[in-house]
């Protein structure tokens, strides 16, 4: 990263950073041995990869299967060993809150306790997202601090909140208190080091409180929290690599790394369609977009081949409409495989396409697996895209005499 | 390095590496989508290449476009993010100046200043070579010493000259005087630690002298000083890997390169001809020859496809000279790729070719990146290199037990 940094000088030229979320797949034996990108029809996409650099991409080490977070952080050029959000901060950010130093988030859900407060229901059966925001509203007012430490709520979809402690001497290294196990007692708040004790006997206060406070819900009668977190120290992105970046989301979560990393995020954007409709709107104002596309990943994680080959012909559809733009590099890739095979995210390698007028063309058959295997781009480690995304650009110069 | 060490062994084995400088390319749209080393009729690299372990050389990292120092550190094994060599070091050494521990070296151009003193010509009308001598000659003459340290001045070509500083306490943190544009005025030397602002002094005050000498000539009036730098702290080649190195380069930075490096290294040699009349003639006194050929590179930087494809198909008619001498180990590769398309070097991966009698052979149809890629090297670091080279000439026992 150092190196990068002496490197970098400022250019015009615009960058499209694609993300096809759960991308890459693994061959299928009960659809003829082939991945989902094989069996879909991507008439764009293969045509583009012919004349483009491709490459398989290792989102964290080989073996390695990454959460969204340490995948995109990867992808945005941090190492994702070194740089961990936790999933507190994440959530935070994904509704719009700022975290400042020393704050201490957890993601919250609302619970059914039984009489004995063991844990009866951990999502006290999904209730709507109309009653989280009654529910959140009925805690805030009641509980605007404990024990001198200011209590920051906001509510999410369903069940889910956030909520944010923010005071003098916090320490964010406490266990979740989700047990993960119904019939069982939450997990006591313990803190792991001097100032998350004191986060602690915070946290056992407010959820005292808050039992007070719901005692008489029918459902959602308790609180579970996890993922104790303080902001990292982070390189925002648009001094890391002097680009000005929009980061394009209908998800949370993404637009929580996003938002983290100092990346413009709007916050309103509900489908594909309105990042597209964005992407052309601002295209003149910024000159480095992340467009981020959910679909492939849920229907991996559903086990549902057909639907996943389905949203990929989709992705392909849509490939005209960012290719129109004409940006100076285009780069297509996932964040991590979500092979239906395994109906979740996996380790596998994810297929890579960068697009620019220097990019070279690897002139291969399609954009699949199978072919990006066979790119100039060879396996390359997700932290490596951003240089080579910065070397198409013309944004980095010779290194050395 | 570290595990390299521990496993040398002596062997009589010979090894030849053949540097094409800039030798990779990328598919050019104008003539063909093929690269200029898929264009050239190169039968001798094919037939070599089939019966050869081939892969590509990524010369620093993905992304990073490397000057020749770096690029050449990189092939000899030494991590070029760890050693670099300065700007003005590599010029004292290309024309056979040797420094000592302490000594800053600069490279200078001979400029033409205005009665102000700003810069009205970077290169003085880019004098000729013998004038360059005369105004050294006068220069050292006037300035054997200033401010008690000593002045070692030596020519080189057109405007160009090296300065040597050589005395007590001189640091090499300063910036180079030399605007870069025309209409300015020279940069003020400024240390940036302690030693570095006494060589600042030392400096001011030999330009100050300078400028008294220079005052009458009506173009080389001034003087711009470029990369000051001290040696740096570098394992010399012969003791690293155990090897007799001869270095065969008609081009004053290559043999900068590897004067530092310690090998051995003719100063006379004016054309690729020369080179191989000494390979022949030396081949039984060495057991480590590279070989520059600097022609490609010149064509990808003047962004002449046609003629970097006849200096690839002159530098295949040569390649049985080379065979002739049936070499150990054969390594054909370039330092770095420079495509007539970018007209510059790049950061693509070079092709790279391996032949011993126990590299393996590959089978692939030709000696280009397409079927270099498929090779059994696959993509690796340059830096990687040697130790294969070590490995297919015998030279490296086994690791562990």
């Amino acid at each position: 990263m150092n190196l990068i940094r002496g490197l970098l000088k400022e250019e015009r030229t615009k960058i499209v950073l694609w993300v096809l979320d759960g991308l890459g797949g693994v061959p299928h034996p009960e659809h003829g041995n082939r991945t989902e990108l094989e069996a879909a029809h991507t008439p764009n996409f293969d045509r583009l990869a012919a004349e483009s650099a491709v490459g398989l991409s290792i989102p964290v080490r080989p073996g390695i299967t990454p959460g969204s977070g340490p995948a995109h952080l990867a992808l945005f050029g941090y190492d994702p060993e070194r740089v961990q959000i936790g999933r507190g901060v994440l959530e935070a950010y994904g509704i719009g809150l700022t975290l400042e130093n020393g704050d201490v988030a957890a993601r919250g859900n609302f619970a059914t306790l039984d009489p004995e407060g063991r844990v009866a229901d951990r999502r006290a059966g999904r209730i709507s997202s109309e009653e989280c925001v009654r529910l959140v509203q009925k805690l805030q007012e009641a509980i605007p601090s404990v024990e001198g430490v200011q209590v920051i709520l906001k509510p999410g979809k369903e069940h889910r909140f956030v909520v944010i402690f923010r005071g003098e001497g916090l320490g964010d290294k406490l266990p979740d208190t989700d047990p993960q196990k119904e019939g069982l007692f939450p997990v006591e708040p313990r803190g792991g080091d001097f100032p998350s004790r004191f986060t602690a006997r915070v946290v056992k206060a407010f959820l005292q409180r808050a039992r007070e406070v719901l005692r008489d819900e029918p459902r959602a009668n308790g609180i579970l929290l996890r993922g104790f977190s303080s902001i990292p120290n982070v390189q925002p992105f648009p001094g890391r690599y002097r680009l000005h970046p929009l980061a394009l989301a209908s998800y949370p979560m993404y637009r929580g790394i996003t938002r983290i990393l100092g990346m413009d995020t709007p916050m309103d954007l509900q489908t594909f369609d309105d990042e597209l409709r964005l992407l052309k709107q601002e295209y003149e104002r910024y000159d480095f977009f992340y467009i981020h596309f959910k679909d492939p990943d849920k229907a991996g994680e559903d086990g549902d081949f057909e639907k996943k080959v389905e949203r990929l012909e989709e992705a392909d559809r849509r490939l005209p409409e960012i290719l129109d733009l004409e940006p100076d590099v285009l780069v297509i890739t996932g964040d991590h495989a979500t092979p239906t095979l395994l109906k979740s995210h996996s380790w596998h390698p994810v297929p890579l396409l960068i697009h620019s007028r220097v990019s070279g063309r690897d002139r291969v058959s399609g954009f699949n697996e199978a072919e990006c295997r066979r790119g100039s781009l060879g396996i390359l480690r997700a932290v490596e895209i951003m240089p080579l995304i910065l070397a198409n650009a013309k944004r980095l110069k010779k290194f050395g005499a």
